[in-house]
């Protein structure tokens, strides 16, 4: 008697998560030290100190009706101020209290954003291989995935972007550093995107919005820059979330930021706002905004992704497995050793690895390395890439 | 270029909202101490300390990649067994954890229930007067609210309610205690309803949900029982949040529950956390889970509310003003002076009394009055309630 979408999403399952319980049964058979689970994009690093330290003073000298009272739905102005200059500060852009809504994490930021923008039947453009949550989320407010196919090496695709986009595209979807892949854009790629964007915009005579889905921004490896998009590209809105960087996935708290020059900014301000409270979020949750504002240029210590990063690398390379290493985030997306992914990762198992199909995220013929995980656990699993690559030589 | 149902939102603002920008005006006039604001319904009692100590104990002794990490998309196992045993204790239920969602909040929960079971059209019932927020969260699924009329005294108008039911109804909203009216239905009256449920989803061959919305089970005056609805119904779901329980509003955090024996339990079950997590909400804020968990039974002193309430109902009552006393939440809802109860509360802001007209809540020649103030607000207000009677006389 429940939805029939809902329905068939239940039914069809999330293959994360059958893998999930999967780990979970070779873990019982095998013991916990025995199974390498590279399938979850869990941080593996805990918040810095300052957090405990900020959230206890918090609650030990705030008046605490603030600290746990109703506040507007954008958030605290003290604390959207203090996130904006602290962008400012580090990216050199001029983002006032009134361009920030503090959020339930990027998840909810991209759905107030997609809430705020869509048209039933708009299209917004993804870039394969991607996140596939976002189908779900475009879907909630009715709009269309329309994927533009992978470009060589991890590069942005923006050619083949320019095929896909219609008078019906509302929205571009971009992931930087990225999920799965670990690619982080270039200037020279966010420059030809925004250039493709403004000339259809034109076109077809309405706004098509840039959406930076940027959790991972400061997860980055030998000094990869990031440019920040409302630098290039007028209507764009940056979703952001402190999951990664403050190692805080389960608090909820993002924000969403909304250019002074975007087009009706007062109007789209106050409509994110609206969303903000009709989606049911009503507000971010207030304590950790309240942290948020007390350190926001703090990160946990990332150091663990880079040494990660750097031994499955050379290791992987060394085994014969192809791949682009990442610039970012905490996953690399190598090719898989047979042209059926799904096959390739069920193999795998036998070996006690647990990888995620490259088809989960429209990338058949890869698989997905989550490299946030203890680097003990990865100097353990390399004789079982070992054996899974002598196993297909 | 946003979404036109947005624009025409934010266009049509809210009168609370406008109300809440009055009062500022007002204030600065005449100085916040002779303004005598009646319009949000925020808690103005304190959390008890044990959040504050709950809180830091967690923060200070709970590892802390659990205390913040991701964990199931329906909360931690441990949190919801707790909340589930406080429920079976005090309200004679039998749940268990599987039988809870953890939620961002009652809001959050009632739009993961309506994500679950609406298909685009179906209806879903409301008793005027009503928080016509409910608007909002059954059009995120592209439902349809049908209003049930008022009934005499704030009784539940379940004869209105059969006249409005068709064989497209999906769901009935029921909130009680009540916003705006402070009425607390009778277990005859939910008995009636749950009778006529279960004759009409036989009627048209199809599960009629029983939503209760409940934020304000723990608020009642004299002794009122709520009677718990998923014993007198079975295919009732229960939203519920700690932001007036506990006076938590700003950090969204409440529960769905799902009884067994609703249709097609586990795939609701499966559904919902589904829904948790494709809407944005992924899960309920991590911390605050872990304090509910340890303090499920508690709540503020909510002993203020019955105070202002005898206040109010005695003067009031001497001043001529027509109402049915409030059983429980911190509402009533008296009829206004005038028919036009926008007008009567423009005339009252004369006063400096800020009152929402009925209209607000489809319950017209009313006005809603939140009593969640300080007492000594009420007293300071109470010669212009006695001025804008005799305005009328």
């Amino acid at each position: 008697m429940i939805s029939k979408k809902m329905q068939s999403m239940v039914e069809n399952g999330s293959v994360i998560r059958a893998m999930f319980e999967e780990g979970k049964n070779l873990a019982r058979i095998y013991g916990a030290d025995n199974v390498y689970d590279y399938s979850l994009g869990n941080p593996c690093t805990p918040p810095p100190e300052s957090v405990r330290k900020e959230a206890c003073n918090i609650l030990m000298n705030e008046p605490e009706m603030l600290v746990h009272g109703y506040m507007s739905n954008s958030g605290y102005e003290d604390v959207r101020a203090s996130v904006a200059e602290s962008l400012n500060r580090r990216f050199g852009t001029d983002f006032g209290a009134g361009n920030l809504i503090m959020t339930v994490g990027a998840a909810g930021g991209l759905n107030v954003a997609l809430k705020t923008i869509l048209e039933p039947g708009d299209e917004v453009l993804v870039f394969a291989p991607y996140f596939v949550e976002y189908n779900n989320y475009i879907s909630n407010f009715l709009g269309v995935p329309a994927v533009v196919p992978p470009g060589a090496d991890l590069a942005l695709n923006v050619a083949g972007a320019g095929q896909v986009i219609t008078a019906k595209t509302k929205a571009v979807i971009l992931n930087s550093p990225n999920n799965p892949t670990g690619a982080v854009y270039t200037e020279a790629e966010i420059k030809a995107l925004a250039n493709l964007l403004e000339t259809k915009s034109a076109e077809y005579g309405h706004a098509i919005y840039l959406l930076s889905d940027e959790p991972y921004r400061e997860i980055v490896f030998d000094g990869a820059e990031v440019p920040y998009l409302t630098k290039y590209y007028r209507n764009t809105l940056v979703g952001y979330s402190y999951s990664k960087s403050l190692s805080l996935p389960g608090e909820r708290i993002g924000y969403l930021v909304i250019p002074s020059e975007v087009d009706d900014f007062e109007m789209t301000v106050q409509a994110a706002a609206v969303a903000n409270r009709i989606l049911g979020f009503v507000n971010a949750p207030s304590l950790f905004q309240r942290v948020i504002g007390r350190i926001p240029d703090q990160t946990s210590d990332l150091s663990i992704y880079a040494k990660n990063r750097e031994l499955l690398c050379r290791e992987l390379g060394r085994m014969g497995y192809r791949f682009t290493a990442p610039r970012g985030a905490f996953y690399m997306f190598p090719e898989s050793l047979e042209p059926d992914d799904v096959k390739f990762c069920a193999k795998a198992k036998e070996y006690r690895l647990l990888l995620v199909p490259g088809s989960s995220f429209r990338g058949p013929g890869h698989f997905r390395l989550a490299f946030c995980v203890s680097h003990e656990m990865i100097e353990r699993s390399l004789d079982s890439f070992e054996k899974l690559a002598a196993y297909y030589r």
